[in-house]
């Protein structure tokens, strides 16, 4: 049985990302282990303790998760094989009987209480709020009595033996989570319908390196869905540019794309291409690209152009 | 005397940013005002209330401040005009007379605790961690008996009577945050040595719209220090673009860049030029496009090319 490492605590965002990805594989059953920081959970995979890692990568309020980000780029290389979303909604959680009236204080991740603020300004204005270093470790304080209510993600409720005193509480509606499935490399999963590609590229920095690697995708027809730049060495100075477009490795507009950065970039890292979780997008035609390449074949063997 | 708005609580880094900035700059004398969240601080510098607005905007271990980037893209148009950097340098504050000895819980906001994750294991490695919704929260905690230690910026010490355990605490040695001074849109501060201008586009979704972006930049020998897609309304989907570049607006090459931008993109907005914090940093020169003008002008008016 496959040994999962995820972000931990249990009973978060992240444990419910890990089943869901699994579900999605044929695999089904693993044996879940929680992992102190994204660091330590990539680090068991490395080396080989665990045998893969789910790990949160962005999220669509609260932008990218730069602990994995560069975990990913230091360190031995993994390679993510999947990827899923999740909505950010929370329950707010209290101990079975308590009612509206009797909540005086809210505990959660300043993070989750960041992100219900409106709602608990509309629903609970009395009550105080107090931080918990996870969004489980308030639900332990309401289970221990420490506060009435936690914000928390759904899988907590029943972790911790409490009520849901309201559900699916979101101030922003369409507030998306991603996160990444991460093995050591290995067989590339195959193109599906829509394939995305992540990688981390050092380009120099002379005026106009990114630009060039920008126009290698242009060129190529390949769209990219995300960028930025990181500093290296966690200062400003040097900087490494993560890259997600649509398409896969095995594909030849990306291939090509992906060899001529290898051709001019001081560093290239394939981070994976694994299918993609949104709806809607697709990883371009290489319709084009095959007949050409025929097209040369044939004028390389003597035949008419 | 000017009122400046800062990301609050009192005893912050912002804080600390904001007498920084304010000391750097002629005023000398104003009235700070810490503000419940970055949006809040710059309602109330649009809403005239506040003269100015001290906010973090990215840090280099942490990543950007989304908040901030999203409150400046968006609502009515406000301009940096100056930057500071700080140091991410941690006090760890007790109150007089503990020892390390004594030191049984250390509390913080978690983003501050695990920035001194490692310190904290080698240091005080018996000692629980708690969580505070701000580092000046956990000086509270600290003063007022619930906690043994907290891990806070430099100022904090003596705003809430208590002394330093250890200074200048990091796990990472370089860690830098950077802080900007917002205003309503007025006379641009005039260009200086070196310069940084900081704008949002909106490129529109095709395939290679961005990459056109950078190459008008590219193409003026204009040099970019940041670059970050971010979702426009909080799900992934629609993108915008921050980025942050060498140069003044008032300079012939940084100015034709942003028009080319203005001529192609669907919205551009202008986040400010001011003195940039850093050391090394160069504006770029107009020497050859002065040169070029003076040769376009010599033609137009019947002189010899």
């Amino acid at each position: 049985m496959p040994r999962i490492a995820y972000l931990g605590p249990e009973g978060t965002f992240t444990e419910q990302a890990a089943r869901q990805l699994l579900a999605d594989t044929t695999e089904g059953h693993a044996d879940l282990v929680p992992a102190e920081s994204v660091a330590a959970a990539l680090d068991a995979v490395r080396s080989g303790e665990r045998d893969a890692a789910c790990v949160p990568i962005e999220n669509s309020v609260e932008g990218s998760v730069t602990s994995t980000m560069d975990a990913l780029a230091d360190g031995t290389p993994l390679v993510a094989v999947a990827e899923t979303m999740l909505p950010v909604r929370f329950d707010i959680l209290v101990r079975p009987g308590t009612t509206v009236e009797d909540v005086r204080t809210v505990t959660s991740h300043p993070h989750a209480l960041a992100q219900v603020r409106r709602w608990l300004s509309v629903n609970l204005p009395d009550a105080a709020h107090a931080a918990t270093t996870s969004t489980s470790a308030a639900a332990v304080a309401v289970r221990d009595g420490q506060a009435d209510a936690a914000v928390c993600a759904p899988l907590a409720a029943e972790r911790y033996g409490l009520s849901v005193l309201a559900g699916q509480v979101a101030d922003v509606e369409d507030a998306v989570t991603r996160f990444l499935l991460v093995r050591r490399p290995g067989a590339v999963p195959p193109p599906s319908r829509a394939d995305r590609t992540t990688v981390v590229v050092v380009t120099g920095d002379s005026v106009g390196s990114l630009a060039r690697v920008l126009n290698e995708f242009a060129l190529r027809g390949v769209n990219l869905t995300r960028i930025e730049s990181r500093p290296i060495k966690g200062s400003f100075g040097e900087y490494r540019f993560f890259l997600d477009f649509a398409g896969h490795v095995n594909q030849a507009h990306v291939g090509e794309a992906l060899a001529a950065l290898r051709r001019h970039c001081q560093d290239v890292r394939f981070l994976g291409s694994f299918p993609r979780a949104d709806e809607g997008g697709s990883s371009g035609s290489d319709e084009a690209f095959t007949a050409a390449a025929e097209w040369l074949a044939g004028i390389r063997s003597g035949g008419r152009a």
